[in-house]
């Protein structure tokens, strides 16, 4: 019932921008595709991995199986077809680098703040669902680099978890406050994005072990 | 009900078949990690997770847990079977490459179909039995390629992952169709089966990103 | 009931060690995250996965989702304490790797047997807790070396996963034989402590394919 209830809340909204996240973290897991040289089926699984990893994970976790991204065709389609795009027009597609920089910012506060709601209306702590909200947001972009075994880059410097993780906080803090939901999450997924986007256009980055000097833009 | 019925129909055999299927994947791993001059707990975790990774991957996504592979002794006897006999005689067994990937194609078409038809007793969509059936025949693969830190050869330049798709999507295709299970069953691996072995003794390869000249023979 | 059971059998205690296991091996997974220079998240990240990965692993392959490890908000405190420990004061515990070494011992041995023991009471077969038992123990280290795309020590040259299979192995044998619970706990955990310790004071390690020579120590 509670499920109903969060989706009813933010509607049709919701899914059309899950699904436009999923395609956008599908691009970005079709242009890794295609720098390390996978065929058309590899580029097409890393599309899929990445758009899809972190809320399959995310549903396995809270025992909402057979998780969303497989009960349906739509979110399949959607990262086809971002591995499709990618593959056809390689070069157009990382030329683009700065809006698809945007809209995985916008993906990121996405799924952060959509799998924090989801995680709540299940059987885990507040701050499980903090977790498992960062997790959908960063969870295809680590399952990407590890089928190409690199370190994840979210692991490395770079504000990208911490900003899902904000933005998971804010929406499972204001449930927990009973804040009305609809504001709730626009606020978390705000947070979530303008941090993300601040970071990437100011290069902003967490502190390392033994750094002496705080936090500064990279030369 | 159903998946009662799905196992009458092909009865014991396929029972057969997935223990043969599951010893020759993890031949490959046990293969694998003796090239990597793992120990024989390495090899052995290899072997494991090369036969059984990919159904125990399906089982999870599908919600049928605890998976198959750990609900009866003999999977698990089959792997490490299979890892005993290549820690022991890894000259031969590395001699034994061409039998050996014989024996692959054929695991890889029947953990396609049997895994695609296992997704469709549960609550998917017809195109995510695809994926999971596809899974299934390749999760064991790149499992076994990530523990050893490499990009897993699935995802690479070779028709494999591909001729598990085709098995499983002639299976989902024909029972939407309400086709007789054990001939589309039967159809569904000799595609698959055909299209790898095929592709390994004429050394077919997909598209890669802006390459220009159509699939050919590799020099 | 029967997971009441076991619980109340070993009372407190048990949930004590568990965190302490946690926290031992969310030491070993923040060490590793600051020797590749990650950020103060990469760190965490690394702290949680080495922590938990085990227990999350072994709970979502018999089914007990959600995970315990995000059922209350201990073990995820736990895992983060000792990831900002490490990162606040790094040289000091990579000068502390003698005692970290034996605490780690002791997080193998508590995890083993408590995976074997929660694995027995779910429907697997006694082969597949014993598997349970040894991926909940080794687990945590496997996903943090797979984070930083290495080969898991443990797959390498040295007995570790060996002991934590013989504490499960004990554990459910034991069980079979309906021996009492405590002792065989007790029995198990130290079985697996003392051969983990042993190995690491004498450099015990098992052959690799190929090797002619008994073990022995490394030159």
């Amino acid at each position: 019932v509670r499920i109903v209830g969060l989706a009813v809340d933010i509607g049709a909204i919701t899914i059309a921008l899950d699904l436009l996240g999923t395609f956008v973290f599908a691009l970005s897991g079709a242009v890794v595709g295609v720098r390390h040289r996978l065929d058309v089926f590899g580029v097409l699984a890393l599309s899929f991995a990445a758009g899809n990893a972190g809320g399959i994970l995310r549903d396995v976790l809270i025992g909402a199986v057979p998780p969303a991204a497989l009960r349906g065709w739509w979110y399949i389609a959607a990262s086809l077809g971002a591995g499709l795009v990618t593959f056809r027009w390689s070069r157009l597609v990382d030329r683009l680098r700065s809006p698809v920089q945007l809209l995985d910012a916008a993906g990121l506060a996405l799924f952060a703040v959509s799998g924090a709601r989801k995680a709540l209306a299940f059987d885990v702590a507040p701050l499980s669902a903090v977790l498992l909200g960062t997790l959908t947001g960063i969870g295809g972009g680590v399952l990407r680099d590890l089928l190409v075994a690199e370190v994840p880059t979210v692991l490395r410097r770079e504000i990208y978890a911490v900003a899902g993780l904000a933005g998971a906080a804010v929406v499972v803090l204001g449930e927990l406050l009973r804040l009305p939901s609809l504001p709730l999450a626009v606020a978390g997924a705000g947070l979530c994005f303008g941090l993300r986007y601040a970071t990437v256009r100011r290069g902003w980055h967490l502190p390392l072990a033994g750094e002496r000097q705080p936090p500064s833009r990279e030369p």
